[in-house]
């Protein structure tokens, strides 16, 4: 019955799995033709992978090893068990996530720091700004809107490296989690302290008890959620303006064949933002078409896609494992990236087609690119001189090597916290009810109407088949009436597929589909990139804090169907600390530890209200959400 | 001629390694009667080491992986090739090192931060409190100087996170080392964002460059040795007094068959120092006469040894590997543990015995031990309390699981750069020369008398024959009137053979004997725990300031015969950075990527003038190291 349903579903969905598997393929054709190796092939060359690494029982962190758990060797050299090994293991992941999503907060605050109303970077938040700095209790009171700027700036850049005392934002959650956060001793100091300790427990002859490692997991977990992320995107907005909903396209299908495609890929958005500035200018279009181009396409790729298609719907070409694809479209000019998540196989990939590939962060320096390192003074005309570059390099296009897919589905992005109020005020009766609350998402939740809400967040990963388990969790989700939030890669199988459409309300349970009705919304709302989980947490937050229940009490979890950076270990440890459970389709790699097992599962929930619940399988996976849903249901009543 | 020479020394030492070794086969017994594992039949457990980890090409830092570079598979599935992959690990260690050193050193400047007159913490060195604080230009006039401190602390821990500028002690440096750090940006900014800088550029997708991960591997080394190992040491000697010239003893002979036996383990000489303290107390003593023994022997093992052999003349029990047999003899009450280099492995060994395993950070929580978390404000009564259960354990002694080997050597110990001037003012011709300076040493390295200088640390590593190659060359250098200053473990190595004695001057060259004999002082210096090594930063830099040329220049080095710790790469990086070329017996494992070890070795010289040199054969090494110096010399034209 359920099987029935999902291929009826499947069928309406604008572009299906296998639609994109087929552009996938037809793509690998251009690979071959240009003798490029992309990640299928190099997956086939590690399978099979190791069995020490995939369980985290290999331990590499002093030269008297490596050292490995075997049969013969229930021990590493000094003594380090299994549960002692994969712990630190997962440790160094979380702090690993940590350092990335929250240095990239470091570089926006060090952006606003600079920012100046004559400078390339301004305020275009100003409220957003001094709602902040009333929170952090900067003076505001006849100041300079830049005055009040730097000084939250520098209140930030110091959250990361303040001696004493926890982080600000943790004053933002609800005070039960406060107080669980304060008591468990997982309320994260300054942020790189965190880091740092995590670090140090993890070196050789430091903790080796699993419970402690997987607590200060949860803390550096905290101190990115709570604190670096936050931070990124509370600074983004204030600089590049706070996302509202907006519609936009995406898939690979955005790329033009007449046009100079520039794809900007990554995360942190401060240079991309002034590339799609750049792009705009008459003097950027009017040299393109001196070239034979009719104009600049800018697409994003990654998580900088999702930053500028909120803010500028700039057209999002696709997530992940679609990095390779767009330059073997052969009809990508340059590929310009900034931090995380670029495949270093751009280097060689983007040598076998005309693609410029440039790199502009100290941060991500890979081999085979050109290196323009972005500087907040001058970036206006570095991201000029680099679509100027882009545009020269239009006529060395290879008119035989170009196949750009057709596949591209329309998006509704663009939904923060401040857009979800805004939609919801939308449909308050405003005589009876007040405005902005999650009240009237909270009445549909009672009502039954709305069965609870997911975070569908994280990566696509070849350990699975890509994309899939995302899809699949997605559809069966919105049929079940349960409303969706979506960030990073999630979001754009989203995308690609359709599901951000609002035509997407007719693959959902009847409440949903009304829901989406009456506020005129996706079933999936885009809650930005990655660094934009934090969001969700303000807004779990919100819907706790207006329902007047426990945070762990609400129908709301989290679920990453195919993560694969460290980040998302980061993140996971982060939710499950904001009292969410979070289901994943990727086993963190622990399995070799009996005791780690137990602990990330059902050890924090001593300490959190919550855990994982890992299942490879995307069907039983969406199971358990559902079951989850429905027991916290239960439990409150309704 | 240079065997048989070194044959007849080695019959000289009053302990030489086949009388150590016999010791520990002797313990091994111990350890067999009591159904008790340790790391040698660990180490055959672990063998063969996996090749993969040992050449540094096993990436683990997404959950696409394990990959790892094989014949048929040249890159991992993001593309990261070998030199990605063995730099990113490579980075890694080092900023896992860091970590630890500087994390030490923060705990310290916490401390330091809650010193008090009448508390348990206090000012033991006011006249190097007051000169870092003018160096810092911290008012001091008419102050108190707890309020001074507490301003130097709080200004010490700043240096872990402040926004901008680069770290204090850099400006102790040389002007030309100064200006190769600022033109080659390897000058650390906050000591924590080097850490999450590391951690981020190593995260999946961003830094595949090998040379810009060596780059980061100097500077987050540089945030170790110039940052927060530096601090480490100076608020230690604020704290427990700078060290001075004193005569102790080491080896396992120092335990004591009818006394209770206390042994401090570890690097943060924190609680040690409160628990050396208090074991002096009567009352203490009292008690453990009224338990039927003699008194209370407090022992030192690791770098907390050298912490407490410095300040108090506490004996030393042995080094690293040394760990297991200090409980193997039965008469150990109590292992009182702080953080790093502590094998989880005591946990089920002290099981088998009746010491007492205690630990009392949470950066260092392991399985099997009694927590005690040590807190400034209540540190002497937690000392006092767990010296009773100590003696309390002393009854519970089994009497025929008791050996004790009976080896030990005098030691001289404690020469910081302080003393070491003070020495050398005293052969200094007051009429004629300015004292307080480095002179009279650098005159007998241009006179010849003495050839150069020998920097030797770090760990025992069971991948070689333990302690072995530190002897070997230790002995060659001597001979060859090179004066060898050491930390750590190395200098416990010393300490056991009886290098350390002045008498050693026998073993010397006759321009080293010399020397010894006119200072009366032994020829292998003991500057202190591997903290310490930021003292000889400041050494290698006093003496190129005295002497008026590159620190480059100066016949001086670095050598790590038998590192194992993450913390050695994080020093060799810092040493390598300041400009002293560093002599290796363990191989980094970065030795699948040819880009790595190329770098590590040549590549450094262009940023920092010096590099890495690897030999795993002592005799080899010790050649080179003396080709080394004398390269140097005759650039020098000396």
């Amino acid at each position: 019955m359920v099987n029935w349903n999902l291929m009826k579903l499947s069928e309406n969905l604008t572009t299906t799995i296998e639609q994109m598997e087929a552009d996938s393929a037809r793509l690998k054709e251009q690979a071959c033709a240009a003798c490029a190796e992309t990640w299928e092939d190099r997956k086939k060359n590690q399978t099979p992978q190791c069995q020490f690494g995939e369980n985290g029982i290999c331990c590499r962190i002093c030269s008297m090893g490596p050292c490995r758990i075997t049969p013969k060797a229930s021990r590493g050299i000094c003594g380090a068990d299994a549960h002692a090994i994969a712990g630190r293991n997962y440790l160094r992941m979380a702090a690993a996530g940590t350092a990335a999503h929250s240095d990239h907060g470091r570089e926006i605050a060090h952006v606003l720091h600079k920012s100046s109303r004559d400078g390339n970077f301004q305020i275009r938040d100003e409220q957003k700004l001094v709602a902040l700095a009333h929170e952090w209790a900067i003076p505001t009171e006849g100041r300079d809107i830049y005055d009040i700027a730097h000084e939250v700036a520098e209140t930030g850049l110091l959250e990361y490296g303040k001696p004493f005392g926890s982080l600000r934002f943790l004053k933002r959650a609800t005070d039960e989690r406060q107080k669980v956060w304060d008591e468990t001793g997982i309320a994260p100091r300054a942020i790189d302290r965190e880091i740092a300790t995590a670090m140090h427990m993890t070196n050789m002859g430091n903790t080796a008890d699993a419970e402690a490692l997987v607590k200060q997991s949860l803390r550096v977990g905290m101190a990115d959620g709570w604190g670096g992320s936050m931070m990124g995107t509370e600074f983004s907005d204030i600089l590049f303006g706070t996302p509202t909903a907006r519609t936009t396209e995406g898939n690979l299908g955005v790329l033009e064949r007449e046009m100079v495609n520039i794809v900007v890929h990554g995360h942190d958005p401060a240079f991309s933002e002034m590339v799609v500035v750049a792009a705009e200018l008459k003097e950027m279009t009017d040299y393109a078409k001196s070239k034979g181009a009719k104009g600049i396409n800018i697409a994003g790729l990654c998580c900088t896609a999702n930053e500028v298609a909120m803010r500028h719907g700039v057209r999002m070409a696709g997530n992940f494992l679609q990095q390779e694809n767009a330059v073997l479209t052969g009809a990508v000019e340059m590929m310009c990236v900034d931090v995380q998540c670029i495949f270093p196989a751009l280097g060689p990939l983007t040598d076998c087609f005309h693609t410029k590939f440039v790199t502009t962060s100290p941060i991500a320096r890979i081999p085979g690119s050109i290196y323009i390192e972005f500087k907040t003074e001058t970036a206006l005309d570095q991201a000029k001189d680099i679509i100027k570059m882009a545009i020269d390099n239009f006529q060395n296009r290879n008119p035989d090597r170009i196949f750009i897919p057709d596949n591209k589905q329309v998006a509704n992005v663009g939904y923060p916290c401040e857009q979800i109020i805004k939609e919801l005020d939308g449909v308050t009766n405003s005589h009876v009810d007040a405005l902005g609350s999650y009240r009237p998402a909270i009445d549909c939740i009672k009502a039954g109407v709305l069965r609870g809400a997911v975070a569908i967040v994280g990566c696509n990963n070849p350990k699975v088949r890509p994309d899939y388990s995302h899809l699949e969790i997605m559809k069966e989700l919105i049929k079940n009436d349960i409303l969706i939030v979506a960030t990073g890669c999630a979001a754009q199988v989203a995308t690609k597929s359709g599901l951000l459409s609002k035509e997407a309300k007719e693959l959902c349970g009847s409440g949903l589909k009304r829901v989406c009705e009456l506020a005129g919304i996706p079933p999936i709302l885009h809650m930005g990139a990655c660094v934009d989980i934090s969001r969700m947490m303000l807004l779990a937050t919100g819907i706790a804090k207006d329902w007047g229940v426990d945070i762990t009490q609400i129908p709301v979890v989290g679920c990453a169907p195919e993560w694969m950076s460290e980040k998302a270990v980061a993140i996971a440890n982060y939710v499950v600390s904001t009292g969410l459970d979070v289901y994943l389709g990727i086993e963190p790699q622990v399995k070799g530890s009996s005791q780690m097992m137990e602990l990330i599962t059902e050890g924090t929930r001593k300490i959190t209200g919550a855990g994982y619940i890992i299942n490879k399988d995307p069907h039983e996976l969406v199971k358990s959400i559902i079951n989850g849903i429905e027991a916290k249901r239960t439990a409150l009543g309704i």
